[in-house]
């Protein structure tokens, strides 16, 4: 039985409070769009009493067309090709059939095997596919067609200004730095790592500069794209996907992953799992499923992401060869490639680092190796005693890259699971390799970042960005976590977010999340929010930390609401407004407590932001009496008002 | 109507699994018995299928009485004065009738108003006391009685014995630091900040050097102490109490807001509450009442104590003057103190670094003045445009501290409340006034502790830490977080818990935990337990980083279990059993996956850590025939074998 349609999850196209779509248009490039999400503000109510109207706020958005209300669509049809255009306009790329689908791609021994899978299952088919999965893959004809190849002829592509228009957000309206302390304008902001460099500027700020323009404009997208400090996951074949970009110049993105395995979930909860992701700001996904309908899941996910989709191959092809490591060989890897690559993936995750003479350095590890990718190879070395297939054909998996612009994502096979194993000479030697297949897939033109631990304690953190940097010659760096202590389960994405919004600031591209269920089993739907949740925020404390201009405006927003007990602003700036509403309620669930003067904290007898309040508004009225005293002539006292501010209270 | 006894919550005295009390006894002082959790945990299945014992863990136990099974007691009787014997034998008090309790105390106009609502209320009386509130308070006779005093005249008391056997937990066991990889053996550690700089190492420890030895012993105690970088709350007149040390160069402490308001919750609730707290680990609880029956539930909750018990003695003054800050007098205030030292509160937050000069500094901020301490200061010095009478009878202050040994937490009245007003003026204004009262604490005798921030982004949070220790003579700083955003309402667990994790490590001594509810509402016991574990994590964190001595025994214990599929032993090892149990079996509910070698992220099929284990056994597999080999005499290769581990797996 397939469950009919109007069944499917879409919790996650209820639209955030207060809130409506806008879209910013490209001038290089007129058919650029670029979605934000304006939040609308309440008025402040003066001292005087008048009501003074606040700016809304244009908040980054992850969700695609599932957060525009005015989208007509739904997941049986898959969202709309918006980047086709733009990739077919450049002229070197050429359709084809394409590999045959499988299948034991899906995990079935036969079509009948799928045939009755599907049918006991219901949901969302494994024999179909979205509305618009209905046309042939594309391919290049000769040179590279990544993003890479693009940025290094000068060319600035739609992607990019895409890009420049969604970064930049507040940064155009910024005022100057150099004042380190911010005043009530909402623009002004600290400055940062970046900007500023003081006794507390952690030492791989020094060595590794970030240079974070006032504003991101497209040509420096171009810029960090061509010197390779920045990548634009984005295959040809994922055409509904808008642009991102990772690079430490940017701002810190996150990921979420998802995905079925052996023991739980369906295709039809995966893709709401991706949607609701994307819905609270997850900037890109992983699709790790392990179990069967692994190619169908995907299909139906990458026809409906609007964020770049990133996947384990490795996974993949360990599935078709029933689980074990040893029969894995390059041939059935590389087919894995071309059908994920067919289908749109924007980046491979590939442990090509896991060499054979790093295994045995594990042995007497705490927690050996975590990595379900790294252990995988590791068990092939051992069964072959070979050098690994990923590293000896490096250079084959390049070509299949370069020619739909699948970015790679060096995996970190030997990343330690524990705090006992951090920043050792296992992970350290992958770490090194990690920089030498990035020079190699850069010869071919090849975009790629770099992935890290793990678990490491907050003093270690560092070195692992500044080595990364150095080894791997600034390629983003996207870590997991780190977990900063292991004595937390259940609270993992707490032990994480702390060593994620470290890494950030040190200069980490994208944090890669870690839920409450961290291992302890699989994310369900709360668990996903959280994550992303507790990952933006890390993320952002990080662009607080680096300084990206603009930063700062929705804490000065967010925070100027707070003061002014605008309950429902504060609610709805918030990364999470449902949460903050319910928080607010328990106490106080009466509609009028939230246009109230006070809060639960105190009550209404008395509150410290009222006595602020009256501070201010002491000191606006005598500054209003001098004002009318300099006018009498009176300027002595007036001046003795000017120099020393600090004595007004003390003269009335 | 009064509920019955058995009603009472006792949800905190639920046992947590697999867990038993042992006490450690003092040499110096055989009275001296320091509570432990000991963990039990199940032997490790070896490759050959044997059982091998794994040796308990113990963790440092903040529940007191209330945490062992043997103890026989409720809160109506209150706990047993463990530290009577220890006061009395110093022979420097006396016993006196004390202050006589007013109606107003808790708020009422007069005992009959008092009576009727307390009638209302049902529940713990606020008109009676648990029977051990019965005795008579006690005060100095001539010299201070505080640790502080003791310390400096040589004297090791039985607190600080006390405390060295509980702080040492682990550290004695430890063997040599200097080897920066940790292998298999759980006593060893990565070297911390303090024993080792890097080039990544915080400059704020070169500045401030941090000195934790190998051992705690009682002497480093009373040197810590008499120095003054370390504090034991300990007031005479808490007997219940079990003594615990706040300093940077021990554990990293955490503290637990409760307490009710003039909105929500009762007595019971509040003691309760207490309880629950020091269940998951709080190191000491404030009682931040604000509503009617401070003084009554501040007994209740003192006589139940095994924690310090902080408060904000202005809070109950404000009560006193119907909320006006304005009709504060010192007389009230003085009178205040003396109540509460009586009652025996540990330490007092008292705001006298909110200066008149510094009042105005706040009118342009982002959001003005938000601690409510500062604020009523702030009011009550404009109205009268005055000097803080917190500041002018500093002296008289210390007097009275001294007499009970009190501790002072110097408030932080003009802590920022955003990003935005971070390190301003006001806020380094009011620190280095902080300082100055430190040293003239310290003249007086008197412990003292110094509160800090509050909202800092991340790469501001050292500055902070390195102010502090330098105008405040290295006395033991308290944070509350720094909140490192302000855009994640009912997540401020998290960005706070991510700047409480770094500002540990730099150097603070005390952690004030921030629950979900900040900004927005009341915690409930849910979160209040979230809280505490949120703040637990990143204290534990921080000592890592710090490199206290055996602070890594219990992650290397934990990880143990991990990776060797002892899903019990993981779960009982973490900061909260219940959860990590819970998430677990959502997945995989049944009893028989809990001692399954898999688990539901992979499934029974493929398992990153069983592929680990196989490498292990292939490894020792290998080693076992590389000793037969020189058994043999094959001399050469086994000398290949041990120079070249690497290269094992490639010659079989």
């Amino acid at each position: 039985m397939i469950a009919p349609k109007d069944s499917l999850a879409t919790e996650s196209l209820d639209p955030l409070p207060n809130s409506s779509r806008v879209y910013v248009s490209g001038t290089l490039h007129p058919t650029v769009r670029v979605p934000m999400r304006e939040i609308a503000l309440a008025p402040t109510k003066t001292f005087s009493g008048e009501m003074e109207a606040n700016e809304p706020v244009r908040v980054y958005d992850t969700s695609g067309p599932w957060g525009d209300p005015e989208f007509d669509g739904d997941v049986e049809k898959g969202l709309p090709a918006l980047r086709r255009d733009w990739i077919l306009k450049r002229d070197d790329v050429s359709s084809y059939d394409g590999r045959e689908i499988k299948p034991q791609d899906n995990g079935y021994l036969s079509t009948s095997h799928a045939q009755i899978a599907s049918e006991k299952r219901g949901g969302l088919s494994a024999l179909s596919a979205p509305e618009n999965a209905r046309r042939q893959p594309m391919k290049a004809t000769g040179h590279p067609v990544t993003q890479l190849w693009y940025a290094r002829q000068g060319i600035i592509t739609p992607e990019m200004e895409f890009i420049a228009l969604r970064e930049n957000m507040y940064a155009a309206k910024l005022a100057d730095y150099g004042d380190d302390i911010v005043r009530d304008d909402l623009d002004k902001q600290h400055n940062g790592s970046t900007q500023q460099q003081t006794d507390y500027t952690p030492s791989v700020f020094r060595r590794f500069p970030q240079r974070i323009p006032k504003e991101i404009t497209p040509e420096f997208v171009r810029e960090e794209v061509a010197a390779g400090r920045a990548i634009i996951p984005a295959n040809i074949n994922h055409p509904e996907l808008e642009p991102m970009i990772i690079g430490r110049n940017f701002l810190v993105k996150i990921n979420a992953n998802i995905g079925n395995s052996a023991v739980a979930s369906s295709i039809e909860e995966e893709v709401e799992k991706m949607r609701w992701a994307t819905k609270w700001g997850a900037d890109t996904v992983m699709d790790l499923s392990t179990g069967k309908n692994i190619h169908a899941t995907r299909e139906w996910i990458l026809r409906n992401s609007p964020v770049p989709i990133g996947t384990v191959p490795i996974y993949q092809a360990l599935e078709k060869v029933n689980g074990k490591a040893e029969d894995l060989t390059w041939e059935l890897f590389r087919d894995t490639l071309i059908e994920q690559a067919e289908q749109g993936v924007d980046y491979f995750t590939i442990h090509a680092g896991v060499l054979l003479r790093f295994v045995p350095m594990t042995a007497s590890r705490m927690t050996g190796i975590v990595s379900r990718g790294g252990s995988i190879m590791a068990k092939w070395c051992l069964s072959h005693h070979k050098e690994s297939f990923l590293y000896t054909h490096w250079d084959d998996i390049c070509d299949i890259m370069a020619a739909y612009d699948v970015s790679f994502s060096i995996g970190d096979g030997l990343r330690p699971g524990s705090i006992a194993d951090a920043n050792d000479k296992a992970q350290f030697g992958e770490l090194e390799v990690q920089g030498e297949l990035t020079k190699r897939a850069w010869a071919k033109g090849v975009q790629v970042m770099n992935e890290g631990p793990g678990h490491v304690p907050m003093h270690m953190i560092e070195e692992n960005m500044a080595r990364q940097l150095e080894w791997c010659h600034e390629a983003p760096f996207y870590t997991l976590g780190p977990l900063t202590t292991d004595i937390a389960p259940g609270y993992d994405h707490i032990t994480s977010g702390i060593g994620a919004a470290m890494i950030g600031w040190y200069g980490c591209a994208m944090l890669c999340y870690v839920t409450p269920k961290e291992h302890l089993g699989l994310p369900n739907k709360q668990d996903v929010k959280e994550g992303v949740i507790t990952y933006k925020l890390a993320a952002h404390a990080a662009d607080l930390a680096k300084g990206h201009p603009g930063a700062q405006y929705r804490d000065n927003a967010l925070s100027k609401a707070r003061f002014e007990f605008r309950w429902e602003d504060q609610f709805n700036l918030g990364l999470d407004p449902e949460r903050a509403r319910e928080f607010h309620d328990e106490t106080l669930p009466q509609e009028g407590a939230k246009s109230a003067h006070f809060c639960s904290m105190c009550g209404p007898h008395f509150c410290s932001m009222k006595i602020t309040e009256d501070v201010r508004k002491y000191a606006a009225e005598q500054a209003i009496s001098e004002e009318e005293a300099l006018k009498r002539g009176m300027e002595e006292k007036s001046a003795e008002f000017v120099e020393a501010g600090a004595e007004v209270y003390q003269k009335a």
